[in-house]
C-alpha cells in the first residue's frame, strides 16, 4: 500500500474539480470526450487502483478515441471520501470505490459493497447479474443521480493483524482496532474501540501503538503496507468482508449522454474488470502469503467461539436499518439470494474443492 | 437440455460453411462485417448456448454495426464436433465450445477446458489472466491458426445420475456411464465402460437402459434434460470437471484483420461473458437443486474411498501425455498455479465461507 494513498477532504477538491469540468467541455463539441474518473484509491495502491486503471484503459481502448477516461487518484482532484459527492454534483463524471465509505448517504449502500457475513465474489455476481441485485442497485443509486457497475473485488479480506494471539471474545474488549463499514460497527459491539483511519495513516498508527491492530485487504496489499514489520500475528480469514464489491459509479447525466454502443462498452468494461480484478488479488495473495510465512508471520484462524460472537454482532448491526423501506427490500433480496447460492455452492464447489485438496494433498 | 442439442458430423457442414463464407465477403468491402460464430451447443441449450449468444450480442452492440456476430448453433452450419476444424480451415470465423472435445487435435487442450481434479472458475481465471495461462494458450492455439478467449464457465459439474447409491469403488466395475474428456478416461481405469455420447442421445440411452448412468452439467441443465424422470440418485459434486472453461476461439486471420479497438472489444466481451456465464449457472443451479429435492431426488456425495480412487485414476490419466513437450510445460504451469491459489483460497474463501455458513445456519 502506498502510505500516502488516501487524502482526506481538503480545499483542493472543489476547485480542481471545477477546473477539470471546464477543461472537459470543449471535447464534447468535437465528438470525442474525456471522462474524468476520480477514485477512493491512492495512485498505485495494489489491486484497487489497478482495477480502476484497468477499467479506464479498456473503455478508452474500445471506444477508439471517442471516450478517453482520465483516472485521477485520491487527492489528485478530490479527496478519497469526496468522490461520491463530487460525481453526484457533476464535478467529476465517474468514480471507482467501495461504497461502504458512503453509508452516511444511504445505509443500503452496504449491500452494494459489503455486509459482514455477506456474499463472496461469485455469490455477489450471481445476485447482481441474475438475481435482482442490479435492479435494486439502479433504484438506490438513481436517488443520487448515479448508476453503478461492479468492477472489481478483492476477494475475502483477511481478519487482520494483532499484537497477540486472539483466543477468546474477551480479547476484543478495549482493543483499539482499525476496521471500516458495518464490520467495524459489529466489532464495536464486542467492546473494541473501532477506528476508521484512512489507509495512509494505518501503518504509522500501528507502529506508534496508537492502535493495537488493523485489517486492510489481504496478504498482497498488507505486505506492501508493511504490517509484518510490526506484528507477526495474522488472521487470514475474517467475518467483515467476504468479498467486497468495488463499483464504477457514473453520473446519470453522463450515462444518458452516451450512445448505445458507448453504454454497452462502458458496462462490459466494468464487467470484464470485475473478474480481472478478483483474479489479480487471488494470484498475488497466494505468493504474498508464502513470503509472509517464510518471513516468520504466524498464520492463524479465529476459533469457533470468536466466529459465533462475530456472527451475533454482525447480524445485530445489519438489522439496525430495517426501518428504511429500501434497505429492508435490499436485505430481503440479498439474504434470499445468499441462502440459495450458498446452499448450492456448499454442495458443489465447497465439496469438490475440499475433496480435491484432500486427495491432492494441497 | 434441448434433446436435439448436438448434431454429429454430416454432409451439411462443409457446404453450408462455404456458403456463409461467400455471403460474408461483400460486407468486408463496406467496412461493416458479419462474423460467423459456430458452436458446439444446440440452440437454446441452457447456459452454454446462452453464453455464446451473450458474447455475440455484446460484441455486436459494442461495435455499433461494424461487426455483426451471427451465432449458428450446432448443426445449423457445421456439426458440434466440427467447429474446431471449421474455424481452423477458415470455413467459419470463430467458435464457442469446450475444448476437451478436441483432445484428438492436441492433448494440452485439456488444460484450457478441464482436467479432472483441476481448477475451478476463480483458479482458472487467476491462471489465465495473471499467472501464465494466456501465454501458453496463445502458443497452443496458434499451432492451429487460432486464438482463444475464456468466455463462460459452468461452475463445478455434478457427479451425475446413477441407478443406485454408489458405496464403493467396486460399484464402478462394468458400469456403463457417459462422461467425456480425461474424466471419462479416468473412470475407465476404475473398470467403467465409458461412453462419449453426444448430449442429444443421453436421455434416450439412459431411459432405454443402454447406459446405467450419466453426468451432464448441473441441476439446472440436468433438470431440463429430464434425468430425474428416470433415476433419483444424484451426486452433486464430482471429480471430473471442477470448473470447465468455455472458450471463444477465433481464426488468427480474422483476428489480425480487426482494428485495435475491435480487438479490444472482442477480448473484453469474452471476459465479461465469462463472469456473466458462471453466475448464470450458479443462480439457476440453486433453484433447480431445490426443485429436484422437492421432487424426490436423493442428493448424495461420494465417500472418501471413492474420491481417493477418482484421484489416483485422474492423476494417472493426466500424466499420460507428459512426453509431449508443450503438454508438459502446460502441466507444470497449471499445477504450480493451482497449488498456490488453492493454498490461499482454502485459508481465505474456504474458511470464511465455512464459518459463515456454520454461524448463519446455511
Amino acid at each position: 500500500m502506498d502510505r500516502r494513498s488516501f487524502l482526506t477532504k481538503g480545499a483542493v477538491g472543489g476547485a480542481a474539480a471545477a477546473t477539470a469540468s471546464a477543461l472537459a467541455a470543449p471535447a464534447y463539441a468535437q465528438g470525442n470526450r474525456t471522462l474524468t474518473f476520480v477514485t477512493t484509491w491512492g495512485r498505485g495502491l495494489a489491486g484497487v487502483h489497478d482495477a480502476a486503471q484497468h477499467c479506464a484503459d479498456v473503455i478508452t481502448a474500445m471506444t477508439d478515441g471517442q471516450l478517453t477516461v482520465d483516472l485521477k487518484a485520491a487527492g489528485e482532484l478530490v479527496g478519497a471520501f469526496e468522490v461520491f459527492d463530487a460525481v453526484a454534483a457533476g464535478q467529476a463524471d465517474m468514480y471507482h470505490g467501495v461504497d461502504y465509505y458512503f453509508l452516511g448517504q444511504h445505509p443500503a449502500l452496504s449491500f452494494f459493497s459489503q455486509i459482514p457475513f455477506g456474499m463472496n465474489f461469485q455469490e455477489y455476481s450471481n445476485w447482481w447479474y441474475h438475481d435482482g441485485g442490479k435492479e435494486l442497485g439502479d433504484e438506490l443509486y438513481s436517488i443520487f443521480g448515479l448508476k453503478a457497475f461492479p468492477s472489481g473485488n478483492t476477494g475475502p479480506q483477511s481478519g487482520g493483524w494483532f499484537a497477540k494471539e486472539m483466543t477468546s471474545v474477551e480479547d476484543f474488549q478495549g482493543l483499539r482496532f482499525r476496521m471500516p463499514g458495518q464490520g467495524g460497527q459489529a466489532l464495536g459491539k464486542l467492546g473494541a474501540s473501532v477506528q476508521n483511519l484512512p489507509g495512509a495513516e494505518v501503518y504509522q498508527a500501528l507502529a506508534s501503538g496508537a492502535i493495537d491492530g488493523t485489517e486492510w485487504i489481504g496478504p498482497w496489499a498488507d505486505e506492501k503496507a508493511g504490517f509484518q514489520e510490526i506484528t507477526k500475528f495474522y488472521y487470514t480469514s475474517g467475518f467483515h468482508e467476504p468479498g467486497p464489491n468495488l463499483n464504477t459509479v457514473v453520473s446519470l447525466d453522463v450515462w444518458d449522454s452516451l450512445t448505445p454502443a458507448q453504454q454497452a462498452i462502458f458496462e462490459q468494461a466494468c464487467t470484464a474488470t470485475n473478474i480481472w480484478s478478483m483474479s489479480q488479488f487471488m494470484a498475488n495473495n497466494s505468493a504474498a502469503l508464502q513470503r509472509l510465512q517464510s518471513g516468520g508471520v504466524q498464520v492463524l484462524e479465529f476459533n469457533d467461539e470468536i466466529w459465533d460472537a462475530f456472527g451475533a454482532a454482525a447480524q445485530e448491526v445489519v438489522a439496525e436499518n430495517m426501518g428504511d423501506e429500501l434497505y429492508a427490500r435490499c436485505y430481503d433480496s440479498y439474504m434470499t439470494s445468499l441462502q440459495a447460492s450458498a446452499n448450492w455452492s456448499s454442495r458443489s464447489e465447497g465439496e469438490t474443492t475440499m475433496q480435491r485438496n484432500r486427495v491432492l494433498g494441497i
